[in-house]
């Protein structure tokens, strides 16, 4: 039995093939690659009653996952993370089956823990040494940390608008970082240059083809926590959007290994809307988004103005029937708090932008009420401590609190 | 087959005997209570085969839980963390089997999350409406969002000088979050005087016996995910000392089920030089602690002056053949960094401090070389922004950055 079932790079866009025994980054055609596997071989020696009793992490799905050798995996421990039954929030939507898949129960605190670790370990293995990548924070603290667990130097780039917290996270990681004054374009713009000389590997979204298919596991777990029934509706906060992408390529892995059968779940790309290429373009029916200008959102890990791999995005969403939404940073604060006080659960800007596009979706009856719907949160809260303010009484150590528990 | 096999709860300083059936604080005799399972029985109807395939969260060992009936079960999807192999970082220590159990990789970011998960759902079984608890922060925060799931209200009192993320946690809840220009012992105090009158439920570490065993399940994780084999030496961050209180109890349980057999691991208390009453009780052989006066540590969490279950901690480094370490704050700083930057694990400082014990210890010669060393990680790095100085240089869009990959 192989440890991976991969074949090759697939070009999307002009079908040309790539070996995944060397570094590759895009196509010649100036594309993303996808990975993929020998589903034919696989499906005659795999079955979801296998993963009974493996670790409770990504590599779980270790067939379906890039890496040849299981000694250049590069884990923190990654992986099924929580799917939450919300019923009070549910209710409050008039959603009757609504579920938070919580990427917040990860190392590093977000689901890009996910890219990076299989990103990394698959560096690893083609003998990266040094990698730089452009970030809105979150992805370069994740690759910083999985990178040094690796021995691999990485050099990161992000606004200085992105988390205070992922800074420090990339310095205790020993990255060499970099802020930038301007957007994540901007971080790739420097990035682009840095890389030119093929001295460093571009680990930039989409540039390298691996993190996707840490990231598609996602989409192997709801299958999974769900017993192999796919849900309605699954909506997800949609920035450089491999996420999405991740998750359409893991249902349709699925699909052909004959693991789950029926419709696809409608997905659902969420964004603000200070920043709405993807919105934009899927309302006028296009291929391709445009670039976004001025973008501005308090959720920050999905203001990208433009997608390299927006083309995927888009192409899922009409696949599956599902929509864009774009939501307001007032309501996404709201919806944080009205989250944790229902149902405890402290969740990021990105993640609560989500539930406001649920609620959106059902009053506007494109949700159903009895539908099964997922929300993705894809990051803690705690790595965004400026959405919640706390304006809160200090006592001295002699005094006393009322019945109604207030200072006296 | 029962969800619980739980019996009665049991003063280990007077042997009263209690009902689980009805709210219960302190024994009479003002001992914290320690709650009993009927083992006998279970021994003959559960094995560890048993466990395999279950969710991945500490509800799967629930036969050893207080909670009776699965429905009033209030779960975030807490337990079940990496038990991470931390190579790089023995061989810079001289341990070449060294482990750490990430807590970091829960929700609300701490193992603090287990004892709530426990505490509320037990509280919820046993009709509690409102409760109040003193912490220094992540507890507080924990319960706090717990108890919101299972919509009882919550009262928490933190020091001023708690991890300012914490207070964003309790009010993102919607709970009554009240300062205190003092230590976790004055908001005890404070919350003692609130509860008085009974109408509030006093959910004070170990005044509650139940968050306890939430925290054992730390011990039957560890023996799980070593295959029922114990470690030589388990080091632990000593606060309330509840941790290391539910592992030692854990591993008797699971000795009594017959589940693991030989030596019990050497139990490690280790605190900060700033407030080391365990330490202090154990290098003159006392049976209890004094209270420290003047206390102070950049590990905030293990800043508690005098535990109320001093007694069972320094028991249980008594019987396990066990010690208790004092370190020193600005070796927790240096140390939290070696650990991320080999490791890629972003760890809160009092799980730095325990890899300093262990350092010490092992130098010390009281770990050997070989033996099987497993340090808890209480909480994840980015709730302790402070821990980490990040002066970084800014660059403008259109800088480039030279081939060492410094700004030019």
């Amino acid at each position: 039995m192989r440890y991976s079932y991969v074949s090759h790079l697939l070009c999307p866009t002009c079908n040309k093939e790539y070996s995944t025994a060397h570094q590759q980054q895009l196509c010649a055609c100036g594309s993303p690659l996808l990975v993929q596997y020998d589903l034919e071989t696989l499906k005659h020696k795999l079955s979801p009653q296998d993963l009974i009793g493996r670790e409770g992490s990504l590599w779980r799905y270790h067939e379906l996952l890039p890496v040849e050798c299981s000694e250049h995996v590069v884990s923190l421990g990654e992986g099924m993370t929580p799917l939450l039954s919300m019923p009070r929030l549910g209710e409050d939507m008039e959603i009757s089956h609504l579920y938070m898949k919580d990427e917040g129960v990860i190392p590093t605190g977000t689901f890009k823990a996910r890219g990076a670790a299989v990103g990394v370990s698959k560096a690893k293995e083609l003998g990266v040494k040094e990698l730089a990548m452009p970030t809105n924070g979150n992805a370069g603290a994740a690759w910083s940390l999985y990178a040094a667990r690796a021995g691999i130097k990485a050099t990161i780039v992000m606004p200085t608008d992105a988390p205070s917290i992922t800074r420090k996270e990339c310095v205790a990681a020993d990255a060499n970082l970099l802020l930038v004054n301007g957007l994540i374009s901007d971080a790739g713009k420097i990035v682009g240059k840095a890389v030119k000389d093929g001295k460093l590997f571009d680990a930039s979204t989409l540039k390298e083809p691996y993190r996707i298919e840490g990231k598609k596991t996602m989409g192997f777990e709801i299958a999974e926590q769900l017993h192999w029934k796919l849900p309605d509706v699954i909506l997800y906060p949609t920035g450089g959007g491999v996420g999405l992408i991740g998750i359409y390529k893991a249902l349709r892995e699925l699909q052909e290994l004959g693991w789950v059968t029926g419709k696809l779940p409608r997905l659902v790309a969420v964004q603000a809307e200070g920043c709405a290429p993807i919105v934009k373009a899927w309302e006028e029916g296009k291929a391709v988004s445009a670039f976004w200008e001025s973008s501005s959102t308090i959720a920050f890990g999905i203001n990208v103005p433009k997608a390299l791999g927006d083309f995927l995005v888009l192409e899922a969403l009409y696949a599956t029937n599902g929509c864009a939404v774009a939501v307001k940073d007032d309501e996404i604060l709201a919806e944080l708090r009205t989250v944790a006080s229902l149902e405890g659960t402290f969740v990021c800007p990105e993640g609560a932008a989500v539930f406001v596009a649920a609620r959106q979706l059902r009053k506007d009856g494109w949700i159903g009420p009895d539908e099964t719907v997922i929300a993705l949160n894809t990051g803690a809260g705690i790595k965004y401590p400026n959405t919640i303010m706390a304006d809160v009484p200090i006592l001295q150590p002699d005094d006393e609190i009322d019945a109604v528990h207030h200072a006296k």
